[in-house]
């Protein structure tokens, strides 16, 4: 239907009637739930008409199919009408939708990847478009497809910055193929929203960020449509449809009503207003027919790349036992420079420190899969998630500070399950000068509490080269700890790693501690074993590693070898870090634990001093054991 | 000097000479350091001239006079530059610019509130705006003060989605007294930024936002001056100036160089750049006087409003044990609601909402100091630092899952010991229905790994009222978990609670195992009590009420009497919560422990279903307990 220019009468009255049974649909689903947002469903029923049933080319029945044209539900509490969208479309039988919302069914509150037809999770707000963008440039400039990208957001997440974030990099880039559509309904949660139906000042908005904006009726049918083709005959930047609505349009009394949102309609309410809305149903859109892109040829989409069996690939990390000291950022980005070649899937993001980071190097080896996110977190982590979903191995780097910045984000792509690789570098103290505001000091307890994430924690420049192997070939969401002091090279080139193994560095018959260390406070450990070595007092020595999973098995082995005694050290905070991590693996054990982290906000000054002060350096290693022991 | 209209040879000199100094300290300063980032600097130090030296009234004998105009540096890597224009104010001696970054010196890296001069740390980019924001909101509308705020950020910086979330809040309140200015130079850290040097861009994008955008030449002191005057002049919208410069300014060979991004000159250069820069010194600058506000009245700043001793006050919550069930999140708000009188310096702000929060009543009760955030929760917690800096006590509440948003803004509120509260409603899985996008279920993990923070989890309505009086009184960041569903009164109205005690709730003299729960799995390990009492198994339970700091001596009295055995369980993931939070108190004990958390991405469901089926309800309590006793 997209492909003619004229609207004829037919298709008009099919497009209506689908926004009519997407409004049904939505009420009866939330009220049958006794929850829900049908409100905010029904605001954008004729926008999603039009989009699914007249612009959008794509398999209904295989939404998996990479050359679909691409949707993505960044309002994700109108999720009832995202479901009945495919619903209607012939993906499934609208009556499932009266499952929403129940255990047993994955038609949840929110859209989760457990369906086929959503590529991340959507329901904290903001989110949706910067993954639009990440699928848009990959089509556009990695697969060379000719998919669009479709994002339909609210405007109360308009006031997200992680929005603008996504519209600066998309207008940036002149992203063609992506097409947004704000439903603008005025009414937020709790009140209206900053601009509630000032369009104009949405326009200029989005027009000083590059794209085209296109104010329009949200619920003329016909005048929706022309946005969109204006939109698909627009190739040399992004598009903005800017969609004036009413929130709860056609659903009766609560039409634009400031009270009704995320609530269902009672039984009796909802009788009537499905009623009222069944009568403007004459049957028409038993004629609609699917926009299936019969005419692409195979293989349209491109290609998300390949990764050869690692194998098959002599590739091993450069650096020798005892060799010139190195920093585990600097192992990464040899490692991640090495894998270019070997991994077509890995992309490569970063927030404007790659001469910090390493990353540099990847870009070098293929710089055409190196994107330049800028100081905008959020954004280079939503456009990641979009690129996960379509194949991509992305590697998201920076600080591992301001990784927290991106949280929500990270949260998000672990309810997703996506196969995003984080990696922070600067992680702890030991950055030393330039203070706390650029130490990852809390990075440990953000990513290990999501349950689906791989954590690991190398101690030398071969240990991270591995690890970032390791990352990218492991399925799922996984991140990788590293440090900026040169350190000590602990391991040859052809030592293996393994998720949820340590590596056990130093022990005897009669061990009287067990101290796991990781990252840089492995070398510190290390000296702390001399010490009390020559004190007499043999103590066994683990480089942790995996910090998730661990390595329980060895953990609780070493700890009763060692007599239950065990002294944790980490340049983290004391709350969620390796100790608390260990602690929770040998909690059956009636083990002695002592943990050493960073107690207090530090300061700046030089790694070797702000190590000693904050106590966590091989001195206060000796002293907690001897302590223990005495 | 900013009130004549016209400027003189020798003000225009004594501006000149005074940036000369400004990066003739930077230099020396960063150099002297070893590290650092002169050409950071270097680039602002006539904006910053102009501002300390003509625009500003302060007294810089006395930073933390609440009347000062305040200046915030959003672009924390230039602390050599506030620094300097602190000392050749005369704060201190220049020369005690020569410790910047050595451990003894609290001239850190970036800037900390350990100097007097400094409301909030910052170097986490993108974040001074809204602090700016909230400190000229403070001034404007509570405080009724004539007070200005400028914050001086970088060009790279303005592509963080916070400093949309703050420009669009002020330009939507029309806050004339805050003046930003963006030193566009061009250059971010590791490569050119999105708009270079495209002014008429960041214009178009400013004014769009509501604030009057004057671009002018960022090296042009009397152009400068008329853009600050121009800004003072307009009391209906905020100003942005955007001063085109150059990276290094006046540094010789680096000047506008793309690598020289933190990077400290050579001695041998850095001797060459001071040599060349001292001889464009007169000598004139002597003559120069600070813009002292003599001529305010005092108390011209306005009160940040004053709390009352609590005991003076007989308010006390008002539900009964066994009364109607209640969920903590309304608990909160009613205490929140009943502060409303007794302190006024608290105010809250809300992220859309507040009709979930229960923050409409005290909307209803102090509608002056209500602030609404709109979905934007990183601004709305950068607000509430600046407000915390200048006396306030505000509340920033959310659902808890929206609070990782601000993960950053709250990593800095910890860095500059902030009191902050941060209220998260809606924790864990029991919210049931919206799904998991809508769950916080590493609240903890994130909140309690700040170890400056206070972290209390009440398990009624009583003790969320209660708590939120704690936290208010508390010096010190806070943060507050509320759960969604209604629950039992365990307390009643004189209950009293204290930050870093728990509660006792079940004991005997012959109990096999302890059971610490919290929140909504406090009603479970009761439910469990009376089965395992039933079945002749004593057990003891600990609602830990504080879970930053710990109740470690009751906890550990009570896991000896217990015999050692230990199960925790709780609405929240397991790493990072109050199970690894009540290990790490027993870590010496040589205790057993059992850890029921979320162990996996939850789902829609009810929430006594999601309850069941992840795994934290009483049954599983009870078989936890049950087999390790086996």
């Amino acid at each position: 239907m997209a492909t003619t220019q004229n609207l004829n009468a037919l298709q008009l009255e099919i497009l209506k009637e689908k926004a009519v049974r997407l409004r049904i649909d939505s009420v009866r689903a939330t009220t049958e739930a006794g929850s829900g947002h049908p409100t905010s469903c029904a605001s954008a029923a004729d926008i999603v008409s039009v989009l699914f049933y007249a612009v959008m080319r794509f398999d209904p029945r295989n939404p998996r199919r990479t050359d679909n044209d691409v949707f993505v539900l960044s309002k994700g509490h109108a999720a009832p009408l995202l479901y009945a969208a495919w619903a209607e479309a012939g993906a499934f039988s609208p009556e499932r939708l009266l499952s929403l919302r129940k255990i047993e069914s994955d038609l949840e509150g929110h859209p989760t990847p457990r369906l086929p037809f959503v590529d991340v999770a959507t329901g904290s707000l903001g989110q949706g478009l910067s993954v639009g963008v990440g699928i848009a440039l990959d089509a556009k400039d990695l697969r060379h497809s000719g998919q669009r990208v479709y994002v339909l957001m609210g405007d109360g997440e308009s006031a997200e910055g992680s929005a603008w974030e996504a519209a600066q990099w998309a207008g940036l880039h002149r992203l063609g193929n992506l097409c947004a559509t704000i439903d603008i309904n005025r009414l937020g949660q709790s009140q209206p929203t900053m601009l509630q139906h000032d369009l104009e000042t949405y326009r200029r908005r989005w027009d000083a960020f590059g794209w085209q904006a296109l104010p329009v009726d949200g619920h003329d049918i016909a005048a929706l449509l022309a946005a969109y083709r204006q939109a698909s005959d627009t190739r040399d930047r992004p598009t903005i449809v800017l969609a004036h609505t009413l929130k709860g349009k056609g659903l009766g009394a609560v039409e634009d009503d400031e009270h009704w949102h995320g609530k269902a309609l009672d039984r009796e309410t909802a009788n009537k207003v499905v009623a009222e809305l069944r009568k403007q149903l004459t049957g028409a859109d038993a004629q609609w027919e699917p926009n299936f892109p019969a005419d692409l040829p195979a293989g349209s989409a491109g290609s998300a790349g390949s990764g050869q069996p690692r194998a098959a690939s002599d590739a091993k990390p450069p650096y020798e036992i005892g060799g010139k000291e190195t920093a585990t950022r600097k192992g990464f980005g040899d490692g991640l420079a090495a894998l270019a070649p070997v991994d077509s899937r890995v992309v490569v993001l970063d927030g404007d420190v790659k001469n910090s980071t390493h990353t540099e190097e990847f870009e070098k080896a293929a710089p055409d899969r190196f994107i330049q996110g800028y100081i905008a977190e959020q954004n280079m982590t939503g456009m990641a998630m979009g690129m996960a979903a379509r194949g991509r191995v992305p590697f998201v780097t920076t600080f591992a500070c301001f990784l927290t910045r991106a949280y929500d984000f990270i949260r998000m792509t672990a309810i997703s399950n996506l196969s995003v690789k984080f990696v922070g570098t600067h992680a702890g103290i030991s950055i030393g000068e330039d203070g706390p505001s650029q130490m990852g000091l809390e990075d440990l307890a953000m990513m290990c509490a999501e349950p689906n994430f791989t954590v690991l924690y190398p101690s030398d420049a071969t240990s991270a080269w591995r690890a970032t192997w390791l990352v990218a070939e492991h399925a799922g969401p996984c991140y990788l700890r590293t440090g900026r002091p040169a350190s000590p090279i602990l391991y040859g080139p052809n030592e293996q790693f393994a998720i949820g193994k340590c590596k056990v560095l130093r022990k005897s018959g009669n061990d009287r501690a067990l101290i796991v260390a990781a990252g840089v406070t492995v070398p510190e450990a290390l000296r702390a074993y001399e010490t009390l070595q020559e004190q007499g007092i043999p103590v066994r020595v683990i480089d942790l590693f995996s910090v998730r999973p661990i390595d329980r098995e060895e953990l609780i082995a070493s700890a009763r070898d060692a007599g239950g005694l065990v002294v944790t050290v980490e340049d983290h905070y004391e709350h969620g870090g390796i100790g608390d991590a260990v602690f929770a693996a040998l909690a059956g054990e009636r083990f002695r634990g002592y943990k050493l982290g960073v107690r207090e906000i530090p300061r700046s000054g030089k790694p070797a001093e702000l190590v000693e002060k904050f106590g966590i350096d091989h001195r206060r290693i000796v002293s907690a054991v001897q302590s223990a022991i005495a």
